[in-house]
């Protein structure tokens, strides 16, 4: 079987000094450097791959120092503290020796307990109802990933006026599927195209400058989900000084909620 | 001029080897330990008192690794990478040698763009047609915030029962009133309760586990705001295996959003 293109692209190589050396992936190529899904899941799996973790993540919070130039990076994942049921990491990824991503992730050993949903799926047209994008692919990342939009777009007409909302909703997966983990999750917390070209249709310069992402889900949910459609939602809530903010929400075909994750993001004019 | 007890509360000492010394406030005790927003507070500032420090907080996510004991910690905050008009900042709290949170702050030189708000702040009665909390105060720290409650108080009874929703909306202002701060917005992005006491009336074992924290004012905004109340407005989206969300916002008098913030929360049973 062919290796699908993501687990080529967050593959590590553990170093001697416990250094992790991995490399940006032209398949997941963005504009300028990577898309910042995948050098998510990267940083996040060099705390997955290390020997000494416990758990699974809970809470993971990236970074976006400097643009990625396209080839290998050097990453450092240090356990800072380690409990009976919780762990937390300190992650850093180095171009050249200099830093260009840091991190920071909580594992933990979940346990039954209570629980309950609170914001539901919305209720939307299954995926087949929901014909995939028809218009260009300008960058290769995108091609990684089968898009069905159901609302939200991105702009048919790039007419440059405020129209008020941001709010985008979409069916998602890996393209060809692939079955769901964490890394794939992360990387999917940021599919959604930047609010600002959704609210002003206009392409003003944008990158992520910190993204966090909350799991909800175990290991067990994550394959239940299996190559499933994940329903996502992004909005912002404030544009402002060259900064707004995203928050997002990944449900499965089966209405669980996945990820509450969250991004601020810089953008010129 | 009494100084007031925040301001004691996150004051730091600078050492020879560029760490800084502080010590938990008794004023902000909570029941086991200080106060998470203050513990935040405390870490921030390490990184605003920084002598190397450019711009703004934009960012800011404080992840709490092991319950503080009373008394000093030391901080480490480093410039982990410098750009024209952004700074990545790593930080550390260690108490005994032991690291007791990780966290990392994105500061930035903000400039004038378009902008535009999409939360629009609740129509809710002004704070003085809101009466201040009657009920006991069993923690210090409940004293140090004026909490004004319009929905969502702490449970008139512990009923044990699902109430299927955990919104809160409250007027908040430090008491004394100080004029709003970076640091001061941080505590304060931690006010609330913990959501599953509001869902569940019942008193569950909680504990904070990462925060995040978007700032989308600027000093000159936060000048403007001066003593005023904030109307804070939080809500979880998920509880499932010992962990819950949480998302809020925090607005000026005069509707402007100051802060969208995010928690993650670990709850027994």
């Amino acid at each position: 079987m062919k290796r699908h293109a993501f687990d080529t692209a967050i593959a590590l190589t553990a170093q001697p000094d416990g250094a992790y050396l991995g490399q940006t992936s032209p398949a997941y190529a963005n504009m300028v450097g990577p898309f910042g899904g995948v050098t998510a899941a990267q940083a996040l799996n060099a705390a997955l791959q290390h020997p000494d973790r416990r758990g699974e993540p809970v809470a993971f919070t990236v970074n976006y120092a400097a643009a990625l130039a396209d080839g290998p990076f050097a990453l450092h994942a240090r356990p800072a503290r380690t409990n009976r049921s919780t762990q937390h990491w300190v992650i850093e990824m180095l171009q050249a020796g200099q830093t260009v991503l840091t991190a920071t992730a909580v594992t933990a050993l979940r346990r039954e307990t209570w629980g309950a949903g609170e914001h539901s799926m919305p209720n939307v047209p299954r995926p087949d109802a929901v014909p995939p994008p028809q218009g260009p692919r300008p960058v290769e990342w995108i091609k990684r990933y089968e898009l069905r939009f159901l609302e939200g777009g991105l702009p048919a007409a790039w007419d440059d006026r405020d129209h008020g909302v941001s709010r985008t909703q979409l069916w998602v997966r890996d393209d060809p599927p692939r079955p769901l983990d964490f890394a794939a999750l992360t990387a999917l917390s940021d599919v959604f195209f930047p609010r600002i070209w959704r609210r002003r249709a206009r392409l003003v310069p944008v990158g992520t400058v910190s993204m966090t992402v909350y799991f909800h889900a175990d290991a067990a949910q994550l394959a239940a989900t299996g190559t499933g459609y994940l329903l996502g939602q992004a909005q912002a809530q404030a544009f402002r000084h060259g900064y707004f903010d995203q928050t997002a929400q990944l449900w499965n075909e089966a209405g669980a909620l996945l990820v509450t994750t969250h991004q601020v993001v810089y953008y010129k004019h």
